[in-house]
């Protein structure tokens, strides 16, 4: 059977190139081949789980560092048990995002929420913090593009924001100046559009489970809304996995942004000549080089 | 409800926004404002139409003037009814790609399809040909990014290559030197893969149906393989809208590139500064400034 050969090779693969003692040659290679110093555990306490009823769990880490109030109302409503009934996807607009929830006029908020969150969109980085590790190559959206903390920055000398790359999770929100309130939530399932970068908060990215929310029915209707309600795609629950019995709580580590094979992979992400590809490209775009991440064993 | 605003906003806003004689603020109205003489129609010759067993119709127009011999390929393999029948999806890998067709190891290749076509992916500019239009900003990729002949394009001083955006099509190949026939061909249905621009030869871009590539069920198999055959997703028929009869043939047009509006529908796309967005990035990738394409009237 004739293919394209996947950007992810399998660990397989990984493995055999290490027995046979040759250079790593994919970026899939460099991240499985990375020893376990070099992974970092992702705190529990941040990794929002979604069942859904008909069957299906897509597990999201979110992004305290950067969007604090916005992200204490999501394990809050989690916590409140606000999407325990009635929730779900409403809206799947083809190369554009999936979005679920439930507003405050279907259901008050519980206490503790706060109602207009300051605008998370474009922060001030702090005078002396650390500096981004720098993309090699333009963005076409900000000065520069890079990784803090583990995450996708772009930015410029004085504020940064984490780009909408694909899986990445945002607070839906209506006009100006509503912030959203964490009720109402959406993914990106195409190519990333990056306008919304410093006009909406980011809270997360997916890190398992994305074709729960990437293969679902288009709708039909305008902006990619159901139209018939009863098309809605039912979540059965929303919680943090620090909540969940440990029998069935996920977890996940990243690959370090300082580690050596994150260079590497960073590297030949940019600069693929392996088997399959003949002219490497010399650059790469910041959401076509996403932080690895894996599931952690228990 | 809230939401996010899409990037598209409906027909029914653009025309308000007309009756009010308020300046066409988002790329969506200036589109639905370009007059006729502004629309190029699409060569019925060069629509790749694909019908599946199970439902659904998917619309390539297919790009003769990047890749001839794949798309003469393409067209030949088409109208001997290569695809007729045990043809299917076979690959749907998140983020990736979905792949359909045949190879020559399951049905031998029909006379006058070329074996190995050339390396049609990344050409030689003519001496004296058009300069492309230049998308203003930076492109990760290559020294420029832009538009020629109504189709997006990455390239330097010497060559260029149609870029892996959302919705284009390629032939699947094995290792170099093959360049695949045509018989299997893939979409990109997540973030652009750029890295492949120089490597795989595009012949086209969905115009009509991505839903029915990209909603599919995700491969579980490495590369998003279907492990079981019985997964597949059969196609019914692949036939060229100039064979079909005139009441059942699809037919589109595109907005010009050196149109007024497409220049303005360009500019926004970088400025969104609408009653949605606070702060315009200045900026677009070449992947998120689509050719506007639409059904055109019979």
């Amino acid at each position: 059977m004739v293919w394209i050969l996947a950007s992810f090779a399998t660990a397989a693969s990984a493995a055999m190139s290490q027995d046979a003692a040759k250079p790593l040659q994919t970026p899939a290679e460099v991240v499985a081949a990375a020893p376990a110093s070099e992974w970092r555990a992702i705190d529990p306490q941040d990794l929002l789980v979604i069942d859904f009823s008909g069957g299906g769990r897509t597990v999201i880490q979110l992004a305290p560092a950067f969007a604090p109030v916005h992200v204490a109302n999501i394990k809050a409503l989690a916590r409140a048990g606000y999407w325990a009934t009635g929730a779900a996807i409403y809206r799947v607009q083809d190369n554009y995002v999936t979005q679920w929830g439930l507003n405050e006029t279907e259901r008050a908020l519980p206490p503790g929420v706060v109602k207009l969150p300051p605008h998370e969109y474009w922060l001030d980085r702090q005078p002396g913090g650390a500096a981004p590790l720098a993309l090699k190559g333009a963005d076409a959206y900000t000065p520069a593009a890079g990784f803090l903390g583990n995450w996708p920055v772009a930015y410029d000398a004085k504020a940064l924001s984490i780009p909408h790359c694909y899986g990445y999770v945002g607070v839906a929100r209506d006009l100006a100046p509503d912030t959203g309130t964490g009720g109402e939530l959406y993914a990106v399932i195409g190519h990333a559009p990056r306008q919304l970068d410093r006009n909406i908060a980011i809270v997360g990215r997916v890190v398992a489970g994305m074709e729960h929310l990437s293969a679902r029915p288009r709708g039909q209707g305008a902006l990619g809304i159901y139209e018939n309600r009863a098309s809605d795609i039912p979540i059965a629950s929303v919680r943090l996995a620090a909540d969940l019995p440990a029998a069935d709580r996920p977890a996940f580590e990243m690959l370090d942004q300082a580690s050596p094979s994150f260079a590497r992979y960073l590297h030949l992400r940019a600069n693929r000549k392996d088997a399959f590809y003949e002219r490497p490209a010399g650059g790469v775009d910041i959401c076509n080089a996403p932080i690895p991440v894996r599931k952690k064993a228990p």
